[in-house]
Protein backbone atom coordinates (compact mmCIF):
# COMPACT_ATOMS: atom_id res chain seq x y z
CA UNK A 1 0.00 0.00 0.00
CA UNK A 2 1.19 3.14 -1.34
CA UNK A 3 1.42 5.60 1.58
CA UNK A 4 -0.52 9.04 0.41
CA UNK A 5 2.10 11.43 -0.13
CA UNK A 6 4.43 9.43 -3.01
CA UNK A 7 4.19 11.62 -6.05
CA UNK A 8 3.48 10.99 -9.62
CA UNK A 9 7.45 10.36 -10.49
CA UNK A 10 7.47 6.75 -7.99
CA UNK A 11 6.70 3.46 -9.98
CA UNK A 12 6.75 0.11 -9.03
CA UNK A 13 9.96 -1.53 -10.04
CA UNK A 14 12.43 -4.74 -8.45
CA UNK A 15 15.62 -3.29 -7.74
CA UNK A 16 18.57 -5.41 -8.67
CA UNK A 17 18.38 -7.95 -5.57
CA UNK A 18 15.31 -7.72 -4.33
CA UNK A 19 12.47 -10.32 -4.62
CA UNK A 20 9.78 -7.61 -5.01
CA UNK A 21 8.94 -4.40 -6.06
CA UNK A 22 9.64 -1.07 -4.70
CA UNK A 23 8.34 2.58 -5.27
CA UNK A 24 11.22 3.81 -7.10
CA UNK A 25 11.64 7.19 -7.76
CA UNK A 26 12.08 7.61 -11.82
CA UNK A 27 14.09 10.87 -11.68
CA UNK A 28 16.62 9.90 -9.05
CA UNK A 29 16.47 5.96 -8.15
CA UNK A 30 15.31 6.36 -4.74
CA UNK A 31 14.21 3.28 -3.41
CA UNK A 32 11.32 3.67 -1.66
CA UNK A 33 11.02 0.89 1.18
CA UNK A 34 7.46 0.82 2.36
CA UNK A 35 8.30 -1.34 5.41
CA UNK A 36 5.46 -1.74 8.23
CA UNK A 37 5.45 1.01 10.68
CA UNK A 38 5.45 0.61 14.60
CA UNK A 39 2.75 2.50 16.42
CA UNK A 40 3.66 3.15 20.03
CA UNK A 41 0.86 3.65 22.70
CA UNK A 42 -0.47 2.76 26.47
CA UNK A 43 -3.06 1.74 28.49
CA UNK A 44 -2.72 4.46 31.27
CA UNK A 45 -5.40 4.43 34.42
CA UNK A 46 -4.97 6.47 37.55
CA UNK A 47 -6.74 5.34 40.27
CA UNK A 48 -8.53 2.70 38.15
CA UNK A 49 -9.71 5.21 35.40
CA UNK A 50 -9.02 4.96 31.81
CA UNK A 51 -7.11 8.06 30.28
CA UNK A 52 -9.28 8.51 26.64
CA UNK A 53 -8.12 11.17 24.09
CA UNK A 54 -10.91 12.46 21.55
CA UNK A 55 -8.88 12.47 18.22
CA UNK A 56 -8.59 16.04 16.72
CA UNK A 57 -6.79 14.86 13.74
CA UNK A 58 -7.86 12.04 10.87
CA UNK A 59 -8.34 9.52 10.12
CA UNK A 60 -11.19 8.93 12.91
CA UNK A 61 -11.75 12.99 13.99
CA UNK A 62 -13.79 13.12 16.83
CA UNK A 63 -13.38 9.86 18.15
CA UNK A 64 -11.99 8.47 21.33
CA UNK A 65 -8.29 6.68 20.97
CA UNK A 66 -5.69 5.98 23.70
CA UNK A 67 -2.29 7.97 23.04
CA UNK A 68 -0.15 6.38 20.76
CA UNK A 69 1.31 7.74 16.97
CA UNK A 70 4.48 6.81 15.17
CA UNK A 71 7.72 5.40 16.61
CA UNK A 72 10.29 7.32 15.79
CA UNK A 73 14.26 6.99 15.21
CA UNK A 74 16.63 7.60 18.15
CA UNK A 75 13.61 6.31 20.88
CA UNK A 76 12.70 3.28 22.40
CA UNK A 77 9.69 1.50 21.71
CA UNK A 78 8.49 2.29 25.56
CA UNK A 79 10.05 5.91 25.65
CA UNK A 80 8.34 6.63 22.53
CA UNK A 81 4.72 5.67 24.07
CA UNK A 82 5.70 7.80 26.87
CA UNK A 83 6.28 10.78 24.37
CA UNK A 84 3.09 10.31 22.75
CA UNK A 85 1.37 10.10 25.97
CA UNK A 86 3.01 13.84 26.46
CA UNK A 87 2.24 14.96 23.31
CA UNK A 88 -1.69 13.85 23.31
CA UNK A 89 -2.49 13.76 26.60
CA UNK A 90 0.18 15.68 28.48
CA UNK A 91 0.57 12.95 31.02
CA UNK A 92 3.80 11.91 32.58
CA UNK A 93 3.33 8.25 32.80
CA UNK A 94 5.09 4.80 34.69
CA UNK A 95 5.29 2.15 32.34
CA UNK A 96 5.27 -1.07 33.49
CA UNK A 97 5.33 -3.62 30.51
CA UNK A 98 4.16 -4.68 26.94
CA UNK A 99 0.53 -4.92 27.19
CA UNK A 100 0.09 -6.38 23.80
CA UNK A 101 0.92 -6.20 20.33
CA UNK A 102 -1.01 -6.05 17.58
CA UNK A 103 -0.56 -6.59 13.48
CA UNK A 104 -2.99 -4.46 11.84
CA UNK A 105 -2.14 -5.47 7.83
CA UNK A 106 -4.81 -2.99 6.16
CA UNK A 107 -2.48 0.08 7.07
CA UNK A 108 1.24 -1.79 7.44
CA UNK A 109 1.25 -0.85 11.14
CA UNK A 110 2.59 -2.83 14.42
CA UNK A 111 0.73 -1.78 17.36
CA UNK A 112 3.12 -1.95 20.43
CA UNK A 113 0.92 -0.87 23.40
CA UNK A 114 1.86 -0.79 27.27
CA UNK A 115 0.29 -0.73 30.41
CA UNK A 116 1.06 2.52 32.65
CA UNK A 117 -0.10 4.64 35.38
CA UNK A 118 -0.30 7.80 35.45
CA UNK A 119 2.52 9.33 37.58
CA UNK A 120 0.14 12.15 38.82
CA UNK A 121 -3.58 13.12 37.93
CA UNK A 122 -2.54 16.19 35.75
CA UNK A 123 -3.77 15.84 32.14
CA UNK A 124 -4.72 18.39 29.49
CA UNK A 125 -5.19 18.70 25.22
CA UNK A 126 -2.44 18.13 23.56
CA UNK A 127 -2.31 19.73 19.85
CA UNK A 128 -3.74 16.22 18.08
CA UNK A 129 -6.65 16.00 20.58
CA UNK A 130 -9.87 17.91 21.29
CA UNK A 131 -10.19 16.71 24.66
CA UNK A 132 -8.82 14.52 27.04
CA UNK A 133 -10.03 12.40 30.32
CA UNK A 134 -10.20 9.54 32.59
CA UNK A 135 -12.71 7.49 32.51
CA UNK A 136 -14.42 4.91 34.80
CA UNK A 137 -14.38 1.62 32.98
CA UNK A 138 -18.30 1.71 32.35
CA UNK A 139 -18.62 5.63 31.24
CA UNK A 140 -15.77 4.55 28.85
CA UNK A 141 -17.48 6.10 25.23
CA UNK A 142 -17.52 2.58 23.50
CA UNK A 143 -19.69 3.77 20.38
CA UNK A 144 -17.18 6.22 19.84
CA UNK A 145 -13.96 4.37 19.79
CA UNK A 146 -11.66 5.25 16.73
CA UNK A 147 -9.87 1.57 15.99
CA UNK A 148 -10.92 -1.64 17.25
CA UNK A 149 -7.50 -2.00 18.83
CA UNK A 150 -8.18 0.68 21.08
CA UNK A 151 -11.03 -1.63 22.46
CA UNK A 152 -8.70 -4.65 22.33
CA UNK A 153 -6.10 -3.13 24.38
CA UNK A 154 -8.93 -1.78 27.20
CA UNK A 155 -10.37 -5.03 27.39
CA UNK A 156 -6.78 -6.75 27.73
CA UNK A 157 -6.17 -4.40 30.25
CA UNK A 158 -8.93 -4.94 32.38
CA UNK A 159 -9.08 -8.97 32.09
CA UNK A 160 -5.30 -8.50 33.25
CA UNK A 161 -6.59 -6.49 36.17
CA UNK A 162 -3.85 -6.10 38.90
CA UNK A 163 -1.41 -9.27 37.89
CA UNK A 164 1.97 -8.78 36.40
CA UNK A 165 2.12 -8.71 33.12
CA UNK A 166 2.59 -11.83 31.10
CA UNK A 167 2.57 -12.65 27.54
CA UNK A 168 1.28 -9.96 25.72
CA UNK A 169 -2.24 -9.73 24.57
CA UNK A 170 -2.84 -10.50 20.12
CA UNK A 171 -5.55 -9.87 17.91
CA UNK A 172 -8.60 -11.73 18.56
CA UNK A 173 -8.67 -15.17 16.81
CA UNK A 174 -11.03 -13.54 14.57
CA UNK A 175 -9.23 -11.11 13.39
CA UNK A 176 -5.48 -11.64 12.97
CA UNK A 177 -4.72 -8.96 10.53
CA UNK A 178 -6.48 -6.06 12.00
CA UNK A 179 -9.89 -4.81 10.23
CA UNK A 180 -10.88 -1.06 9.93
CA UNK A 181 -13.40 0.35 12.17
CA UNK A 182 -16.76 -0.21 11.12
CA UNK B 1 19.78 8.54 10.33
CA UNK B 2 19.58 8.48 7.07
CA UNK B 3 19.61 5.11 4.95
CA UNK B 4 22.61 4.56 2.53
CA UNK B 5 20.10 4.96 -0.51
CA UNK B 6 18.71 8.43 0.27
CA UNK B 7 20.01 10.70 -2.85
CA UNK B 8 21.58 14.04 -3.10
CA UNK B 9 18.53 15.72 -3.94
CA UNK B 10 16.98 14.63 -0.44
CA UNK B 11 17.78 17.75 2.13
CA UNK B 12 16.52 17.90 5.62
CA UNK B 13 13.48 20.31 6.12
CA UNK B 14 10.33 20.49 8.65
CA UNK B 15 7.21 19.28 6.83
CA UNK B 16 4.25 22.12 7.48
CA UNK B 17 2.43 20.64 10.62
CA UNK B 18 5.51 18.07 11.62
CA UNK B 19 7.17 18.71 14.65
CA UNK B 20 10.48 17.20 13.24
CA UNK B 21 13.38 17.75 10.43
CA UNK B 22 12.29 14.88 7.74
CA UNK B 23 14.56 14.36 4.92
CA UNK B 24 12.28 16.33 1.55
CA UNK B 25 13.21 15.24 -1.98
CA UNK B 26 13.87 19.15 -3.71
CA UNK B 27 12.33 18.43 -6.88
CA UNK B 28 9.29 16.76 -6.04
CA UNK B 29 8.64 17.18 -2.69
CA UNK B 30 8.17 13.95 -1.22
CA UNK B 31 9.01 13.36 2.30
CA UNK B 32 10.90 10.44 3.59
CA UNK B 33 9.72 9.84 6.51
CA UNK B 34 12.24 7.22 8.07
CA UNK B 35 10.66 6.00 11.01
CA UNK B 36 12.27 2.69 13.01
CA UNK B 37 12.10 -0.95 11.54
CA UNK B 38 10.85 -4.22 12.54
CA UNK B 39 12.94 -6.90 12.41
CA UNK B 40 11.21 -10.44 12.89
CA UNK B 41 13.18 -13.22 13.94
CA UNK B 42 12.91 -16.29 15.72
CA UNK B 43 15.36 -18.37 18.26
CA UNK B 44 13.94 -21.95 16.67
CA UNK B 45 15.13 -25.21 17.83
CA UNK B 46 14.61 -28.81 17.03
CA UNK B 47 15.37 -32.10 19.82
CA UNK B 48 16.42 -29.12 21.92
CA UNK B 49 19.37 -28.30 19.72
CA UNK B 50 19.08 -24.40 17.82
CA UNK B 51 19.22 -23.29 14.34
CA UNK B 52 21.75 -20.94 13.50
CA UNK B 53 22.76 -19.38 10.18
CA UNK B 54 25.87 -17.72 8.68
CA UNK B 55 25.17 -14.75 6.80
CA UNK B 56 26.04 -14.24 3.34
CA UNK B 57 25.50 -10.53 3.30
CA UNK B 58 26.37 -7.37 4.80
CA UNK B 59 26.61 -6.51 7.72
CA UNK B 60 28.97 -8.98 9.52
CA UNK B 61 29.15 -11.37 6.58
CA UNK B 62 30.32 -14.75 7.82
CA UNK B 63 29.05 -14.55 11.44
CA UNK B 64 26.16 -16.81 12.62
CA UNK B 65 22.74 -15.35 13.47
CA UNK B 66 18.64 -16.08 14.04
CA UNK B 67 16.66 -16.15 10.91
CA UNK B 68 15.71 -12.40 10.72
CA UNK B 69 14.54 -9.89 8.60
CA UNK B 70 13.00 -6.82 7.85
CA UNK B 71 9.86 -7.13 8.44
CA UNK B 72 7.27 -6.55 4.64
CA UNK B 73 3.95 -4.88 4.65
CA UNK B 74 1.03 -7.33 4.09
CA UNK B 75 2.04 -10.08 6.68
CA UNK B 76 1.87 -10.29 10.18
CA UNK B 77 4.80 -9.81 12.77
CA UNK B 78 4.93 -13.62 13.21
CA UNK B 79 4.27 -14.78 9.56
CA UNK B 80 7.21 -13.17 8.94
CA UNK B 81 9.47 -14.41 11.08
CA UNK B 82 8.44 -17.66 9.17
CA UNK B 83 8.98 -16.42 6.06
CA UNK B 84 12.46 -15.05 7.24
CA UNK B 85 12.99 -18.60 8.38
CA UNK B 86 12.38 -20.03 5.19
CA UNK B 87 13.86 -17.48 3.46
CA UNK B 88 17.17 -17.87 5.06
CA UNK B 89 17.28 -21.72 6.32
CA UNK B 90 14.83 -23.39 4.38
CA UNK B 91 12.80 -24.31 7.38
CA UNK B 92 9.32 -24.41 8.27
CA UNK B 93 8.03 -23.30 12.39
CA UNK B 94 5.55 -24.10 13.98
CA UNK B 95 5.71 -20.50 16.03
CA UNK B 96 4.91 -20.56 20.33
CA UNK B 97 5.01 -16.98 20.96
CA UNK B 98 6.77 -13.58 21.57
CA UNK B 99 9.98 -14.44 23.10
CA UNK B 100 11.89 -11.19 23.57
CA UNK B 101 11.20 -7.48 22.02
CA UNK B 102 14.79 -5.57 21.63
CA UNK B 103 15.21 -1.74 20.66
CA UNK B 104 18.54 -1.61 18.78
CA UNK B 105 18.60 2.30 18.35
CA UNK B 106 21.84 2.65 16.92
CA UNK B 107 19.93 0.83 12.96
CA UNK B 108 16.63 2.13 14.40
CA UNK B 109 15.03 -0.48 14.63
CA UNK B 110 12.72 -3.23 17.17
CA UNK B 111 13.38 -6.72 16.75
CA UNK B 112 10.51 -9.35 17.81
CA UNK B 113 12.07 -12.63 18.42
CA UNK B 114 9.63 -15.32 18.68
CA UNK B 115 9.83 -18.64 19.95
CA UNK B 116 9.81 -22.14 17.60
CA UNK B 117 10.57 -25.49 16.64
CA UNK B 118 10.96 -26.63 13.47
CA UNK B 119 8.36 -28.84 11.90
CA UNK B 120 10.58 -31.18 10.43
CA UNK B 121 14.50 -31.55 10.91
CA UNK B 122 14.98 -30.46 7.73
CA UNK B 123 16.86 -27.04 6.81
CA UNK B 124 19.54 -26.00 3.99
CA UNK B 125 21.17 -22.56 3.51
CA UNK B 126 18.98 -19.82 1.56
CA UNK B 127 20.34 -17.34 -0.96
CA UNK B 128 21.42 -15.26 2.61
CA UNK B 129 23.47 -17.62 4.15
CA UNK B 130 26.30 -19.51 3.75
CA UNK B 131 25.32 -22.61 5.54
CA UNK B 132 22.98 -23.63 8.62
CA UNK B 133 22.79 -25.75 10.71
CA UNK B 134 21.61 -26.92 14.22
CA UNK B 135 23.81 -26.55 17.20
CA UNK B 136 23.59 -28.00 20.46
CA UNK B 137 23.88 -25.41 23.45
CA UNK B 138 27.18 -26.09 24.28
CA UNK B 139 28.60 -26.18 20.51
CA UNK B 140 26.86 -22.74 19.58
CA UNK B 141 29.62 -20.23 17.99
CA UNK B 142 29.15 -17.99 20.91
CA UNK B 143 32.28 -16.00 19.34
CA UNK B 144 31.49 -15.76 15.95
CA UNK B 145 27.54 -14.40 16.53
CA UNK B 146 26.73 -11.55 14.28
CA UNK B 147 25.13 -9.07 16.73
CA UNK B 148 24.55 -8.46 20.74
CA UNK B 149 20.68 -9.12 20.08
CA UNK B 150 21.47 -12.86 18.64
CA UNK B 151 22.84 -13.79 21.74
CA UNK B 152 19.75 -12.02 23.98
CA UNK B 153 18.22 -13.94 22.45
CA UNK B 154 19.31 -17.33 22.59
CA UNK B 155 20.30 -16.81 26.27
CA UNK B 156 16.44 -15.72 27.26
CA UNK B 157 15.39 -18.42 25.47
CA UNK B 158 17.70 -20.99 27.67
CA UNK B 159 16.39 -18.91 30.76
CA UNK B 160 12.59 -19.63 29.66
CA UNK B 161 13.59 -23.51 29.25
CA UNK B 162 10.18 -25.33 28.37
CA UNK B 163 8.10 -23.29 30.63
CA UNK B 164 5.21 -21.29 28.83
CA UNK B 165 5.83 -17.83 27.57
CA UNK B 166 5.88 -14.86 29.59
CA UNK B 167 6.34 -11.03 29.34
CA UNK B 168 8.67 -10.79 26.66
CA UNK B 169 12.44 -10.39 27.43
CA UNK B 170 14.06 -7.11 26.44
CA UNK B 171 17.34 -5.18 26.21
CA UNK B 172 19.70 -5.54 29.66
CA UNK B 173 19.89 -2.90 32.10
CA UNK B 174 23.08 -1.82 30.72
CA UNK B 175 21.90 -1.48 27.02
CA UNK B 176 18.95 0.07 26.62
CA UNK B 177 19.20 1.19 23.59
CA UNK B 178 21.09 -2.04 21.93
CA UNK B 179 24.98 -1.52 20.98
CA UNK B 180 26.44 -2.35 17.65
CA UNK B 181 28.77 -5.93 17.73
CA UNK B 182 32.36 -5.62 19.68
Amino acid sequence: MAPANIPDNFVKRTPPGDERERLVCEKCDFIHYDNPRIIVGAVCTWEGRYLMCKRAIAPRRGFWTLPAGFMEVGETAADGAAREAWEEARVRLEIDGLLAVYDVLHVGQVQLIYRARLATPDYAAGTESLEVDLYDWDRIPWDELAFPTVRWALQAHRELGDRPLAAPFTNPPDDLGGSPPD
